[in-house]
């Protein structure tokens, strides 16, 4: 951890909490046009005129979202901003500003709240958004996150959840199941280096796959891909708790059912061959697994050519009448019922 | 505690993540007119159109900020709510959505967050908000609270910290220090009832500072009457760490001084006979107590014929220029620096 292997670390008492706020965001930059007042008064002032204001918020607890043993502070910095503005995209919108409040022990020193909050700094610089306020204080246990983001959109070029059409088609952006094979890698060296802390890990193999776990990105690029390809997605979502339990949403938000092939979910080569080492079904992996913050989208069939071929898109399946029902179609060309097996953080640890 | 006195809790366990944020919130009313799409898609949709939109957030940690031995969940719901709301008001602004993220450990059953989510949709009506989202998770230990507020105002109606002038007057809403004492006088049943579960505590003569403390209210009406009486503060702050930790924003981000007199700081009798009750000074409770969520602003000169006589507001001193320094005048006419004594978060808590 890295408070831990710190010799100079600075304990928070020592600093209040206005001296505290005040050295944590104090070189924050401000580069969106609708950020009237940023972090220093009783509440920021945001000027979107004529767009719509997008918004929502997250929050990740130690011990249940995020483990410190083989997570860098500043990665996590960067990685609660990014799961945060996925939502934004997701609604089609553009990102604009954020709040960061965090809660910590009295085991993390001010150096780790700074290497935090250099993620936070380097994830809004990355987006183009401004950090606009946050509270900062103590915890009895751990450290807890709470972010909020908030972005705009013209009223017709935002996305529901609710607006997919019979027969539209289901696209998925990048690949999936990479996150989840991510923190496998992780949780196995955790335990290797806990029975001998000499060990030294080679991630290199898994590069691709732990970066989809310590350090994701959210796909900005998607809405403005879409606006160059003049196609406006009719439901949009993004993907945190995996493809089953998204797709399940937008088929109840739009009253349909849908299709999946199995054959078409876009996976990396080393979320195969990762799956295949750890004995786990890249299938489950992709449609369970979670983390991945892509996007999905349902589009109109006569939108397909102008999508067609693109890398950064998969078509994976379409959307059917409600009462057909949401099913995977396997390989073996037999149905099997949907299920949201998405992550549950209230499921019992032991 | 409310939890452990309920025989017939339900576990969160049993209920998925999913299940549990569409039970918390599925009657939660929607009034404001730019709450286009509240909770149910990856965000939610605001349009404040000409209006600019004002942003505050706030962490609340059991164990820090709050304790359920005496404060009941309904309660801390509304309060929760209230001391955002407070810091919207303090931008002489109208507060309108909310977004309220709770984390929980398993030792909270259904019915203690359904009674927390009772406590936050009585504000919400109170006060006309709506909330428009939020997220509910586990934590690893007791209950974490973060809510963020949006409120709206025309540019030429909003408050600033900065804006105040030298001979401006200070003024502030209400009465303070009452949360304070009600703190001490509940801290003082719990240390009773620890010795004697039996005892059976008469709060009756501490009613009103013991409110204070568990169901404090925010000042939406100050904006309105302010409004109403044609006055626009030149600055305003609201009151959450004490009277001098405010004071002392205000002077630093208007760059002033200012004088404070002791015998016009306002406080309720109850205030004055539980301070002698304690053995404390009752100007040092009003100083340095915090949590009252008054309004503190000030005003031209030339404004001062409007408010004077108005019952929820008192003339407390006046801004001087920087170099004379922030003073208290005492009683006895001796002048002492104020000094940011202000509840620390960070602080020691053995």
């Amino acid at each position: 951890m890295l408070e831990a292997k710190n010799p100079q670390k600075t304990d928070l008492e020592n600093l209040g909490e206005f001296g505290l706020i005040d050295h944590l965001t104090k070189d924050l930059p401000q580069s969106q046009p609708s950020t009237k007042l940023g972090i220093g008064d009783d509440a920021a002032v945001l000027d979107h005129s004529e767009l719509q204001t997008v918004l929502t918020t997250d929050m990740l607890v130690e011990g249940v979202h995020f483990d410190l043993a083989y997570m860098p502070l500043q990665h996590l910095g960067y990685k609660a901003v990014v799961v945060n503005l996925s939502d934004v995209y997701a609604m089609n919108a553009t990102a604009t500003q954020i709040t960061v409040s965090i809660a910590v022990s009295n085991r993390f020193s001010l150096e780790a709240l700074e290497a935090f909050y250099a993620g936070v700094r380097h994830a809004a610089q990355t987006y183009g958004v401004d950090v606009v306020g946050g509270d900062t204080t103590s915890s009895t246990k751990g450290m807890i996150i709470s972010i909020t983001a908030l972005g705009t959109a013209a009223p017709e070029k935002l996305c529901y959840r609710s607006g997919a059409k019979e027969n539209d088609l289901l696209v998925v952006s990048g690949d999936l199941g990479g996150a989840y094979m991510g923190l496998q890698v992780l949780e196995r060296e955790k335990a290797v280096y806990a029975v001998n802390p000499q060990s030294q890990p080679d991630l290199e193999p898994y590069h691709y796959i732990v970066q989809r776990q310590l350090k994701p990105e959210a796909r900005k690029d998607i809405p403005e891909l879409l606006a160059a390809l003049e196609v406006k997605p009719t439901a949009m979502i993004d993907i945190s708790d995996g493809l089953s339990s998204e797709i399940l949403h937008l088929c109840k938000a739009s009253k349909l059912g849908c299709d999946l092939y199995e054959d078409k979910i876009p996976l990396d080569p080393t979320v195969i061959s990762s799956c295949e080492e750890f004995h786990l079904d890249s299938t489950t992996v992709a449609l369970s697994g979670g983390e991945d913050y892509e996007l999905l989208f349902t589009i109109a069939p006569s939108d397909y050519d102008k999508i067609k071929g693109n890398p950064n898109l998969t078509v994976i399946g379409h959307m059917t009448q409600a009462a057909a029902g949401a099913y995977l179609v396997t390989r073996a060309n037999t149905k099997i019922p949907l299920q949201a097996q998405g992550w549950n953080a209230f499921e019992d640890k032991k």
